[in-house]
């Protein structure tokens, strides 16, 4: 008998998760049946749209919802060999019987002296996210010049790689001064702390006296009212998180946007990364690519543990990664 | 000697403008040099665009901003024949010399049963306005539902017919009960006065319980809070005005709309109609034409004299027209 643990949601978060609001629950998984195969998860995946993904999607007492790199340590399903990995969507959990179903499996070919956690972290989910939402809703173009915020995170510090690639200027915030040196490691042109600096409207001027043409945002709230005052005309805004509203109970407030978005002739368009999943192995196999050249650099947070994983998900919302939040178990 | 009269904006408004605010003033025109044409104001145009253009364009002291149909009186130049009608943008004037440049001249076809103030309404800006920001930016298809408000203005009734025209559902509101039996009557689907419903959420659910494709958005505030709520996944929303923030001193704030734009997919774009200004031909010919087969109806509020010009454009801005708000010299 195979044991699986499995952490779940014990009450609806209030405000920042706690770690009391999770509950570690194990079971015996039974034998396989035909068709079947069991799986054991490598590397889980903790990112911020499980915040609010937890209060419309889930109920108390449910498994954390996640994806994970999983490997088949047994298999009554001649399409799925013992020893291949697979990203599967099963949440916050150790092992797991399944059909394959939905199973995005790695490429057999995968580049050994890459980590398989790449495959939801740069060359996965957060990839995609960057790679999709900048390059089909900001369409930036050569010389312009694009603002990314989280810009040390998963998606954000990947974002502003992709447009370097494409020729852009690339501005990115984050929270600390470790963050900034990353990105100035990584090729942002100019970074900052947003925490410490006078105001943030001088930041971004400093950055860009001219404006920003795209911008891709991960916070909202006040942090976007600023940056819209500072988008040039025809400026494009990839919605792709706000991570500075979700935790709150009661809708913050802020002044209202359609003056902007008219006088600047403003496009802002927010997007789940699923609306391209028929598209995921184009995606996939550009960001691989780019990896392979050192055109783009990765970093991964690992948090050793299964156990650890509620401490993992806080730590990556409170912002303590740089790069992509992963658990291994 | 020609005598010239023109509206000055005495002080930048404070809210809704008020006569004060505007002043009278004559002038005497020099007789014509070589290339010249000397042309007399026969309609003008009141639009809400005016009331935020003052603020970023005119300082106190200058003639207000607008268009107006104007014929040709003189003529020094053989590229403008005296009796043409062309379409110009002086400002609030009743006779003015120009060298023709930028004039959008009135097809010589002009059809007979036609008044020429369409061509700064419903063949016009207004026309193109509501032409371009809904088949360009909402890209409305067959049985899909329209939302428009300020729907029986210049803009907003001619966006709701060509929706129809397009096979869309169209739901309206207006801030009048004459305005909603007008909506019906040029075929709006759902039509409600927002002033008496019991509550705009509810107006809007029964209007369209499955939601709303497009929104064309005159208002903002707190109506565009309520209505993106109502919209459906991958839904857009073109950012033609915001009138009641126009009269804004300090910004008005409310909720925060990013998870909304995030969770849905919605697209917003703001746009000023001049992006489309090498279009405007195609444009009029098209709306020309619906008119003559009797799809397009048009409504137009006239206020008569160049004297009762502010009173016209106050009356414009509190909603007390129905279609498009000209002056008739």
């Amino acid at each position: 008998m195979v044991k699986s643990k499995s952490w779940t949601m014990v009450k609806h978060f209030e405000g920042l998760p706690k770690l009391e609001d999770f509950k570690l629950e194990e079971k015996e998984l039974p034998p396989l049946k035909d068709g079947e195969l069991l799986l054991e998860s490598v590397f889980l995946s903790v990112d911020p749209y499980m915040r609010p993904y937890s209060k419309r999607m889930m109920k108390p007492g449910d498994v954390m919802i996640g994806s994970q790199v999983a490997r088949v340590v047994e298999s009554k399903n001649p399409a799925f060999e013992v020893g291949t990995y697979h990203v599967t969507n099963v949440g916050w959990t150790t092992h797991f019987i399944s059909d394959g179903a939905g199973f995005q499996s790695l490429p057999k070919e995968w580049p050994e002296n890459l980590p398989r956690s790449l495959a939801v972290g740069a060359a996965g989910m957060p990839g995609y996210t960057a790679y999709f939402g900048l390059l089909e809703i900001c369409n930036p173009k050569e010389g312009e010049v694009v603002l990314v915020n989280c810009a040390a995170g998963a998606v954000g510090s990947l974002v502003g790689q992709i447009a370097k690639i494409k020729g852009c200027k690339v501005v990115g915030s984050a929270g600390s001064d470790d963050k900034v040196t990353y990105l100035k490691e990584i090729g942002f042109d100019e970074a900052f702390n947003y925490k410490t600096v006078n105001s943030l409207e001088e930041a971004l001027k400093n950055a860009s006296p001219e404006g920003y043409d795209c911008y891709f945002e991960n916070v909202g709230g006040n942090y976007a009212d600023v940056a819209l005052q500072q988008m040039k005309q025809f400026g494009r805004i990839s919605v792709c998180g706000a991570i500075s509203l979700y935790n709150d109970s009661v809708p913050a407030t802020g002044p209202y946007i359609q003056t902007y978005m008219l006088f600047k002739q403003l496009r802002m368009e927010g997007f789940l990364v699923t609306r391209w999943m028929q598209r995921y192995p184009e995606a996939q196999k550009h960001l691989l690519k780019w990896i392979a050249e050192g055109k783009l650099k990765y970093h991964e947070h690992v948090t050793n543990g299964f156990e650890n994983m509620p401490a993992g998900f806080i730590g990556m919302l409170t912002g303590e990664n740089i790069g992509k939040a992963v658990i291994k178990v």
